[in-house]
């Protein structure tokens, strides 16, 4: 398995603050930095090639299951028979690990796009924000239930804490995302990391389908950046029912959480935080004057 | 066209940092707020559809041309004959303006992986870092000169600011990146923001494809997030040789902007920087000690 952070040499620059006589405006120290590994990750499924991304290396297992569930593969524990690297050597001989063999259960239903390498290629002409919506929640397996119980204010806030607390890479490299699962009682679940978005919250899905545990009712997701659409299509595949963002979400990303009955929250930080859908399964928030 | 911002109504919730008497300690304010629009766009070659993404409209054409350009589909001005907007219409029978194709020149020879969707797909088992390093250096029409001049540091240390200043949408949503290219004296030639970082490069570089101005020497890509791997590769598809980023880069990052000749910046802010590959295009380094 290929490590998570390389060194790299790095000339390091910073300005002077304060140059004082005989001193240089500018100090350069030349020494090694430690960064996110990049990798590519090959995806096969029955033997096909089905998807490439980049990610960090690392829970390569819950990656690939993770993203099946997002593409509507599968969505059961025992759809995925088995996982397992194809051999792959580098230039040096040694196995890259960067290609990954999926086995469905040959009964489960291939979903139309299956042959496709996208989320978005059977999309005929007229494709808008509200077709592909309608598409995303019809193909989740695990619609999101109604609120059975709700998550407090004061432990929505305290998540961004949480997570930041759990990531362990971040603070090396200072180039991560990372997404946590937490119980509405604000226990952590799964972390996850990667130089991707979009891998970090696959990892927590795949993490989850691998225990057993979907659909993820009572759950909150807390990520480290912004809420894309697509975000909210994945948090939605796995039945998660509450995804809070430090960041800024998109137009794309309150409209589905609108209508896949997702709470929305952006702006998490603290000190405050933006609901922007379904808010009624936060407690202790003020009456609307 | 679709507006790049759109209003939606939000929940905004701010902690009482010095609580009063009679005063509550967290403050809501039902309101709208300006979110940055995500929309699909789907992108055809010759009536085939090519790939879809999630951007922010706006730019389009440039977006498609970069695209084609990051892909190695086109790499000279006259190799696009067409672009145009497929009718496609939304729920209430208005143009969605989210289906574009393209349309190239018969002679220009197709690259391997043209009826592929991702940059990748054409990769056997074996895949590795070194190995797509090495095809994308293959693929370049564009491949970096050598430094013909340089770019001050001083110079460098500026474009954080100048771009920032640049950027229209930013200070209304705080969701978008933003991509900017300057000459080698600081003048901005092309800025372009998008919820993608990638689309934010791709629509830079795919207004300098219609405007005949590739290869791009002698210029510098400042972008407003991390550099991965797929950015260098964009920039070094355009032949643009230096790309400063305001965070971090990824270890693959660093090793393609080696392999290439690219002058690769990270955390760039203003107040210093770190220079991963190819210092030798900024003038004003204090010597190595």
């Amino acid at each position: 398995m290929g490590a998570t952070t390389q060194r790299r040499p790095v000339i390091r620059l910073r300005a002077n603050a304060e140059p004082q006589e005989n001193q240089p405006p500018l100090f350069r120290h030349d020494r090694p930095d430690v960064l996110a590994v990049e990798e590519p990750l090959e995806i096969r499924v029955d033997g096909e090639q089905f998807s490439v991304t980049m990610r960090s290396p690392g829970d390569d297992f819950d990656l690939v299951a993770g993203f099946l569930v997002s593409e509507g593969m599968v969505f059961e524990h025992d759809h995925l028979v088995a996982m397992r690297y194809c051999s792959g050597l580098d230039a040096d001989g040694h196995q890259t690990y960067n290609v990954i063999d999926a086995v469905i259960r040959a009964d489960v239903p291939r979903p139309e796009h299956a042959t496709a390498r996208q989320v978005y290629t059977t999309s005929s002409c007229g494709l808008c924000g509200a077709a592909s919506i309608e598409a995303v929640t019809r193909a989740s397996q695990h619609a999101i239930r109604p609120p059975r119980r709700t998550v407090s204010y004061d432990l929505l806030a305290r998540l961004p804490d949480l997570l930041r607390e759990g990531q362990a890479a971040f603070d090396r490299t200072g180039g991560v995302h990372a997404a946590g699962l937490f119980t509405a009682d604000g226990e952590l679940l799964c972390l996850r990391e990667d130089v991707g978005r979009h891998n970090a919250v696959d990892k927590v899905v795949g993490w989850a389908l691998r225990e057993g545990r979907l659909p993820l009712d009572d759950t909150v997701l807390q990520v480290s950046g912004r809420a894309s659409f697509e975000l909210v299509q994945k948090a939605s595949m796995a039945g998660i029912p509450m995804l809070a963002a430090v960041s800024a979400p998109s137009s794309l990303a309150v409209d589905l959480a609108q209508t896949s009955g997702l709470t929305l929250v952006g702006f998490s930080r603290g000190t405050g935080m933006n609901v922007y859908a379904h808010p009624e399964r936060i407690s202790g928030l003020p009456p609307k004057r």
